[in-house]
C-alpha cells in the first residue's frame, strides 16, 4: 500500500504536539516523563515507537526495521504548553509529504503514554500490589483505564486469538469471520499482529463501512517483548501495551465479552490453556463466557486434536466451556452475539460494569510470570486427580517450559547445560501434549531448527 | 466476503421504513410516489434494486442476479408517516439474521428517491428545460442537490474514470492510487461499478481510516442503464441514478474538483473526448481543471497511443489540458491535490461554490444524447481546420457510432441493413481511430464476436 | 440588555452570506429570489427584517422602528455561490463590534426564506390548492418543511397562547409555567412576540439550561401583519413567517402536540373557538389534543367568564375540551407532559407522524378568511340547535367581526356608513358576546377609544 | 422559579447512579471514597450536598437550608459497575415528579468528586508538596484537571469578582457587563454565589443563546467554607470544590485570562491586593494580565475611593495594573476581548499552554493561609520603601485581620483578651485603610454589629 519502502530507505525528522491522552499534563508529570524517556525506558521507548512506524509495510518483521532504521531516535521534550516528541531518522512511511499519518502518529502517542504509565504511576505501589490478585487486577484496570479503552457502552468487544503465520486459508476465514461480527455490530480486540489478529480487524472494517458505524473499535493489546515481534496492524485504532504477557492475558479476558479461537502454534495452545484455567475454577462456574474455537472446514484436524488433548487432560467436563465450530463463519458470528446477549443480561443482573468483568476469578497464579527452570520445571504436578483448574495452569507452565526448551534461547541453554527437564505426570498425558507439539512443527506452526527431539523426560 | 450466495440462493421478504432523505414527505408526495413507482417505472425501480441489493456479491453482474431472483418484488406503500417499502423474495445476502445491511438499505433508498424525482419533480419542466443549456444543467444540479451530494466544505472530490474489466496489474494500481489520494484527504466519486470503479475507494478507505478521517464520501453516479450492468460496490456510501449518460457525465464534469483516467476501453475514450471537448472551449480557457492519465508502468504504450491520436487529431494544443504519469501513485495523488489546490483559490477569486462547477461551460451540444443513425454519422465532419472543440465533439460521435456499429444490437442491425456507415473525414484521423480500435480489440478492453471489420466508409 | 438604543440611534452597512437555509440554490433560484425581493414583495422583506433586527429592543413596537431607522434597506444579491444579502443602515443593536449577532441573522435568514417560499414556491400552484382543504394542509406542510421545522423525534411542543400585553402577574406566571413545562424536557412554540409569547420562552430556556438540554427549539410562528406589531423575541430560534393568519392558525394546531391558554384579549378569544370550532367535530372527536386555560389565582375570574359563555353558547359537551387550571404551573406541567404522552401512543397506534398531526381534520371553512362585511355578517346564524362546531364558526366570525366594527380602521368606516351589523342569533347567546366584550374593555384587555358601544344589532 | 418551596418543605428520598467524572472507578477507588465519606469527612459533604440540592432557591442562605431540611443525609455505596449516591429526605425542589434535576445531579456529583479527590488524591503526598511553590501549583492543577476544567480551546474565560449583597443598579450593571462578555463569545468563572457572582452568568447566558453558543461554560469555583454560606446559583454548569481560600484564589488567577472586579466589600478588597500582590512581582512584570475593575455610574466614587488607596500605598506603578471603567459595559467588554487577545498571542509565543497560566509567579507566601494572631500582625511591615509586591501582600494580611478583628468571631474573642493589634506602619496608610473601612461599612458593603471602632493601633 505504500511506494517509499524502496532500497533507499527515505527517512524524515519531525516533531509531533500529542493531542489528547497527553496533552493536558502537569508541569511535574511532563518532567517525569521526559526523565523516565531519557532512563533506561528509552532503548524499549525507541523499540516499540519504530514497531509502529512502520506498521503496515510490506515486511511485517520490526526486527528488520530496527536494521533498515539503525539511526531512528525519539525525545521527549518537556513544554509549558505540554510535551512535544522529537523524531529522528523516522521511517519516511508513517508520512504523507512531511506529515505524520494521523493513525500512525496516534498509536505513537499511545507507545509513550504506555510506557511512561507503567514507569512512573505503577512503579511506586507496584511492590505492594503483586502480592494480592485483586491489587494486580487494579493496576490493570487502572492501564486499561488509563489508554482510554474503558468506555462506556453495550457489551459488544470480541477478543480473536490466534496465530501469526497463518496459511491463505485461514487468513482469509478469519477476515470473513471478522466481517460477519463487523455485521452484527461486534468490535474486535486482539494482539495486534499480523495474521488471525489482522484478518478479523481487516473484515470487520468492510463490515462495518456496510452497515455504516462510524466508532468502531480495534483495539489490539501488546506488551514490549511482542510489540518488538509483531507490528500492530494499520487497522488498530486502540493500542495498550501492558507491561507483561500475565497482564496482557488478563486484560484479554476482562475486556472482551468473548473470545473466538482461530488455529495457531503454541502461543495459541497457551493461551486456551490459560483460559480453560481460570474458566474451570468454581468461582467461575455460573459466569457467562463464549468460548468458540473456529477455522475454515480444512482446519478441524487440527481443533480435533486440540479437543482431544484437552479431554484427555482435563476430562470431559472442560468441553462445556467452549464450542468448536469450521467452516461456519455467520454461525460463528451469530453464537457469539448470542453469547454476548447473555454476558449483557448477567452483567445487569449482578450490576457488574459491562467494561470490565469483575467478576471473573483470576488467582495470583495466573498473573505471576512463569519462568522455565528446571526447578520449576521439576515441580509441576501433571498428574490426573488433581482438580481440573490446577492441572490446566500446570499444562500451560509444561507448555511455557517446553517450547522454551525448544525454541527460545534461555531456555535451549539451560536444557544443554543441565540436560532435559524432569517432569512429573502420568504417561499417557505427556505422550499426548508431545503428539500436539509435533503436529505443530509439522503443520508449521511452530519453527524449529533441524529436526524436532523433545527437551523433557518422564518421571513417574 | 459472504458465505449465502451458494446454490440455495436464499430469499427474505422484508418491510423498510426509510429514514432521512424520504422521511418527510407530504401525503400528497407519497401518493404521486407510490403511483410512480406502480407505473411504467415498476420494472426499472425492480431492476434497480436488485443490483443494489445484489451489490458486493461475487458475481457481479446484476443480468445474472435477474434470472437468480426472478420473484424479487419492491413496492412502495404509503403510511401517514412516510413510507414503507415491500420487499419480496429479496436476496438474502443483502441481510444479517433477517435485518437489512443499514448501507444497502442506505443505496435501496436512494434508488427510490432519484427515480422519483426523475419521474415526479422533473418531469413537468422536462420539455422547457431542454431548450437551453442553463436548464440542463439546473436540472443537473436539482437532482444533485436532492440526492444530498452537494456540501459545502473545501474542494476535494476527486472523480476516477476508467474500465470495469482491467487486468490484476492495473486493479492494484487504482487501489495504490486510491490510497494516495485517501492518504491525503481527498473523497472519490466514480461510475460505481467494479475495476477502475472499485479499487480507487477500496484504497481510499484504508487511507482515511488510518488518517482518522470519519466523514469520507465515496460517490457513485450511474444511470438506469448502467447499473443493470455494473453494479454498484459496497463501499459506495452516496448512490445517484442521473436519468441519462449525458446528465451524468455532466455531473461528473460539475461535481469533481479534479479527474483522474484509469486505463479503460471504448467508454473511458469517450469520456476523454467528451471532457476535451468541453474543456478546449474558449469560454473554459481560463479555469483550472486538473486531469491526469495514468496505469501502472506497463500500461504506458496504452497511454502513448491514446496521447498519439489526441495530438494528431486534436493538435497538440490538446495535451495543455492533461498529464500522463505512469507507475507512481504518489506523484499523482500529489499532483492531483496541488492541482484541487488551485481549483479552491480560483473559485475564491471567482466567489464560484465549492460544490458545483457552475462556470464550467457546457453547450447544449454536449448535453443532448447522440443517436447513431446513419443519417447522423454522415452529418459528422472529421476533418482538420475545424476548432478543436468542435472536432472533439464529432469524433466522440463517431466513436459511439462505430462502437454502436460493432457491438452494440441495435447498431449492429442497422449496419446489416444500410451497409456501412459513410463518414466524412480526413484519411489519417479515420485510420488513426482505425487504430485506436483495433488496439483495444487485441487488448480485450473492448469485446468483439469474431474478427474486427470496420463498420464504415470514409468518405473524403 | 443592550446599551446602543440611545438617542442617536446609530446604524450600520453589513453584507451576509447566509449559511444553511439558503446556502445551496441553483443559479434560477438565486435569479428568481432576486427578483422578487426587488419587485413588489421588497416593501414587505424591509418590514419584515426591520423588525427582527430590532428584536430584543427595550421598545417592543415595530412601527417606532421604521420610523426610527427610515433610511433601513436590504437587498439580495446573485453571487454564483449563491446569495449574499446587504443591509443598509442597519439597526446597530443587532451587531456586535460591527459582527452580527448570530442569532439574528439566523432570523433574518428565515426571513428571506419564507417569504421566497411564498412568493415563487407557492405561488403558481396556489389557486388551484385553494380548492381543497387537503391542498390548503399540504401547502402548510410544505411550507413548515422548508422552514425545518418538522423534525422528527418524540412529542414535546407545547403550544403557548395569550395576550402580548398582559399584566406583570400573568406574565410572571407564564415564565413559571414555561419554567415547568422545561425542567419536563417540553419545548416552546408561540406567536413569537412580547407578553405570553414570551414569558413561556424565558422560564423554559432556565430550566433546559439546568436539565442540561443544549438542543432546545423555541418556536415562533407569525406571519407578515403581525411580525410588523410583533416583533419575535430574542429566545425564539426557529422563526416561521406563515402567509396568512389561517394558515398560522393550521400550523399551530398541526405542529403542536398541546395547547396552552394564557390570558389575553380578542385575539385570544378568537383562537379558542378557532380551536374548539375543530377540536368539537365529530371526525376529530377519538383525537387526544390536550388544552389547558391558565393563569395565575387573579386570572380566576378571567377564565370563569370564558367558560360560562363557551357552556351557554357550544353547550356543556365544550368542556370535555379544555381544562381551567389556575394558580398551579407544576400541575399544568404534568398535566400537559401526560396529555402529550396520549399523544404519542396515539400517533404510534395510527402510524402518525409525530412532527405533523395529519389526522386532524381542518376543513375548508376554517382554512379560508373571514371578511366581515354586513352581508357576510347577516349570514351568521347564531341560534341554538346548530351542530357545535359549526356554531364555533360561526362564533368566531362574529367576534372577528364585531371586533373589526369596534377597532380596526376598515370595519369601523363600515358600520359608520351602513350602521350597525345586523346579527341572526339568539339573544342570550349575544348578550352573553356582548358581556365577555365588555369585560375586555374594563380589564384594558381590547383597547377602545372613548367608551365602548355595540357596533351590531340582534335580528333574532 | 419553583413553586415547592411553600412552608411544607416536601423531601425526596433518591438513589443516583453517576455518569461522567465517577463513572470508570476501580474497586478501590470505590472502597476508599465510601470509606471517606463515611469518616470525618461526612459531615462536609453532607454540608456541601445541600448547598447543592437547594441550588437556586429564593432564600440563598444555606445555613436556613440545614435548619429547614435537618434530617437530610447523603452515603456513598460502592457497586462493582461504579458508585451509587444514596440521598435520605433531600429537598424536593431538586426533583421534577421524582426526577432530580439533571444540573443539580452534575453539581452533586462535582461535590463528591472534589471533595473525595482532595482527602484520596491529595492527602498522602500533601505535606511534601506544602513544602515548595511549585508543588502547591501542581496540586491546584491536578484539582482542576479532575474536575474536568482543563480544556484545550482558545482563552476565552473571564473570572468575575465582586460582593454577593450588591444593590439592583449594580447588580443589573454586572448583568449588562456578563450580557457584552456573551456576545463576545467570552465565558464566565465567578466564586459561584449570588448578586456579583450570579449577574455576569445570568447576562452571558442570555448573550450566548442569541450568539446560538451551545456549549459555553460558567464555572463557579468555591471551598468548603464559602460553598455553605454561598450556594452555586443554578446557571453554574462547572462547579469545583478547592480545599481552601489560597488555593481557590491561584485557581481564579490560573485558569482565568482576565479578570473583572464589581464592586464588593472586604473581600473583594483582600481579591484586588491579593492580585497586585502577584502581578506587581518583577517576575511577572512581563506577562499580560486584563484586569479591569468597573461598575454602574453611580459607583464611580467607590472606585475613586479604592483607586486612591492603591495609589498612596502600593505607589503610581501600580495603576499599571488595571483600568477602571464606569458605566460602560460594552467598553468593558471589548476591552476585555482584546486584553484577551494579546494574553492569547503571549502564550502562542511563550509555547505556554491556554488552560493554565503556568508562567505567573505566585510565591509560597501567597499560598499559604494567614491566621491572624496579634504576633502575626504585629509582625507585618507597613512602611513606605519596602517593594510594591510585598507591602500588598502585607497590606492583605493587615486587611483580612482587621476584618477578623472586627467581624470574626475567633478574632473579635482574640481582640477582646488581648486588646487591639498592634501593627507597624506609616501613619497615612493606616488612615487610608482606615477610611476604606469606614466607607464599606457606611455603603453596607461590610456588616458590623454596632458601631465601626478600629481593632488595631499603630506603632509607627
Amino acid at each position: 500500500m505504500n511506494d517509499s519502502t524502496s532500497t533507499r530507505l527515505p527517512t524524515v525528522d519531525a516533531s509531533l504536539y500529542p493531542r489528547g491522552d497527553l496533552d493536558v499534563l502537569s508541569r511535574e508529570e511532563v518532567a517525569r516523563l521526559r526523565d523516565a524517556s531519557t532512563g533506561g525506558m528509552h532503548e524499549l521507548l525507541r523499540r516499540c515507537a519504530l514497531a509502529v512506524l512502520t506498521s503496515g509495510s510490506a515486511n511485517d518483521d520490526p526486527r528488520a526495521a530496527r536494521e533498515l532504521y539503525p539511526d531512528f531516535d525519539i525525545q521527549v521534550q518537556q513544554r509549558d504548553r505540554g510535551v512535544r516528541l522529537d523524531l529522528y531518522n523516522a521511517p519516511a512511511m508513517a508520512f504523507v509529504d512531511g506529515q505524520i499519518i494521523r493513525g500512525v502518529a496516534e498509536l505513537l502517542i499511545a507507545v509513550v503514554r504506555d510506557l511512561i504509565y507503567t514507569a512512573t504511576e505503577l512503579a511506586p505501589e507496584y511492590a505492594g500490589e503483586l502480592g494480592t490478585a485483586a491489587g494486580v487486577t487494579d493496576a490493570v484496570f487502572r492501564l486499561l483505564r488509563n489508554a482510554g479503552v474503558l468506555q462506556p457502552g453495550d457489551p459488544n468487544l470480541v477478543v480473536c486469538w490466534g496465530g501469526h503465520s497463518i496459511n491463505r486459508d485461514e487468513y482469509e476465514y478469519t477476515k470473513e469471520v471478522g466481517y460477519q461480527l463487523g455485521l452484527r455490530g461486534l468490535d474486535i480486540c486482539t494482539g495486534c499482529g499480523p495474521g488471525a489478529m489482522k484478518g478479523p480487524m481487516k473484515g470487520a472494517t468492510i463490515a462495518h463501512a456496510k452497515q455504516r458505524r462510524r466508532h468502531s473499535r480495534y483495539i489490539g493489546i501488546t506488551e514490549p517483548g511482542i510489540i518488538a515481534a509483531e507490528s500492530p496492524n494499520p487497522i488498530v485504532n486502540h493500542l495498550v501495551i501492558m507491561p507483561d504477557i500475565e497482564k496482557r492475558l488478563e486484560s484479554f479476558v476482562r475486556l472482551g465479552h468473548g473470545i473466538i479461537v482461530f488455529p495457531g502454534g503454541v502461543g495459541t495452545a497457551e493461551e486456551i490453556l490459560y483460559l480453560l484455567g481460570i474458566l474451570l475454577r468454581e468461582e467461575n462456574a455460573q459466569l457467562p463466557f463464549p468460548l468458540i474455537l473456529t477455522g475454515p472446514t480444512a482446519s478441524a484436524p487440527y481443533f480435533e486434536q486440540i479437543d482431544r488433548f484437552l479431554r484427555l487432560t482435563l476430562g470431559e467436563a472442560a468441553t462445556a466451556c467452549y464450542r468448536i465450530v469450521t467452516g461456519a463463519p455467520a454461525e460463528v458470528a451469530r453464537d457469539m452475539a448470542r453469547g454476548i446477549n447473555h454476558v449483557r443480561q448477567y452483567r445487569i443482573e449482578q450490576k457488574d460494569s459491562f467494561y470490565f468483568n469483575w467478576s471473573l476469578d483470576v488467582p495470583l497464579a495466573f498473573q505471576h510470570p512463569f519462568e522455565p527452570t528446571h526447578e520449576a520445571m521439576a515441580a509441576l504436578d501433571l498428574h490426573r486427580g488433581r482438580k481440573p483448574h490446577e492441572l490446566a495452569a500446570d499444562l500451560r507452565r509444561a507448555f511455557s517450559g517446553i517450547v522454551a526448551g525448544n525454541v527460545k534461547e534461555a531456555g535451549m541453554r539451560r536444557v544443554e547445560e543441565l540436560g532435559p527437564y524432569q517432569i512429573h505426570g502420568d504417561r499417557d498425558m505427556m505422550q499426548a501434549l508431545d503428539a500436539l507439539l509435533r503436529a505443530f512443527v509439522e503443520q508449521r506452526r511452530m519453527k524449529i531448527a533441524g529436526e524436532y527431539r523433545p527437551c523433557y523426560e518422564i518421571v513417574a
